[in-house]
């Protein structure tokens, strides 16, 4: 089977859960911004200075807020190269294998290592419920027209950082192996399922 | 499990072949445009007009061509008759449940019953080779550039009968369960796990 596996989401539609899920019945490495921001350490960078990292920071030509002198040099990098160091650390991943990559339009980015591409979604009434169980207890307690503002925002950078980084439309259909809806479904129960069915799919 | 999935489907993706082999494995009756037909029969109307019920005609307001004296009464039945008529086939077919519909925007029409909802789809190239193959002697002998312009003329039909039946958007991910991109993969061999994965899902 394909020893790569990516996973694109939308907010509070549970991409994460999906991905930690499926890497640990495949046996799999999980990686997600977090984990991806360690191995910028490996190849030279301060944890401070990847843990900033975001797709809002991404946005711009320089990194546009920074709350410790370690940052300056940040500051002042072109956009592009931040880009080109996060591809890297992407592909000292991709090259050790067996692993599921959440986020970071991993599924362009490795193209090369023809991963098995994911895109979760689902309709706002089930992400609004799942941040609502999901979220901190601040989060929890916001309306539901402030959960969704908050979907609807991240979402929108999520979309322009993918857009910015690969030429492609956010969730696309065609740029993913297979997308899947999960209004409403318990996604524990459908892991097993799901690597099955990657494991059948010989490119 | 829900006892009815529906497949809605890109031309030359493959998700006739994927419908009838879902049948097969989960033993299940398996529907597509010419067995809908026989349905017609049954509620009342004759085989030759089910046949002729294609979605280029349910187009426009009236059948558009007629080359037997039966479907006289047919090229001047309203549009909206006709969709009701169908409608009405498809329930009757739901109500026995256990089965899989190909086509007919049946996920909409039969939304009251909960099916579970397929989209097929895959990239142009692995449309055209299939095509190529499974197609008859004759569409085998089409240019590529010939089978590509079928293509777009019989999923802009299909877009354009959706869309009238149903006031969706073709193809949108959100009115699906489950989006499969078929290009390059063997349909027979994923039929197992993806059974599994529509049981898995427990609405």
């Amino acid at each position: 089977m394909r020893k790569i596996i990516t996973i694109s989401r939308e907010f509070g539609s549970g991409g994460r859960e999906l991905g930690r899920r499926l890497a640990e019945e495949l046996g799999f490495e999980y990686f997600d911004k977090e984990k991806i921001a360690k191995v910028y350490e490996d190849v030279g960078y301060s944890e401070i200075y990847s843990k900033v990292l975001s797709d809002k920071q991404l946005m711009g030509d320089t990194l546009h807020y920074a709350n410790s002198f370690y940052l300056y040099e940040s500051m002042h990098s072109p956009r592009t190269e931040i880009i080109s160091r996060e591809q890297k650390a992407l592909r000292s991943i991709a090259n050790k294998g067996n692993c599921v990559i959440v986020g970071r339009a991993a599924n362009s980015v490795l193209k090369e290592f023809n991963p098995f591409n994911i895109f979760v979604y689902s309709d706002l009434e089930y992400k609004i419920k799942r941040c609502k169980v999901k979220g901190s207890e601040e989060e929890s307690e916001l309306t539901n027209e402030n959960i969704e503002k908050q979907i609807h925002k991240i979402d929108k950078n999520r979309k322009k950082y993918y857009e910015s980084i690969c030429d492609l439309k956010w969730g696309n259909k065609l740029d993913f192996d297979l997308c899947i809806n999960t209004s409403n479904i318990d996604i524990k129960n459908i892991i097993p399922a799901l690597a099955s069915y990657i494991k059948s799919c010989k490119k």
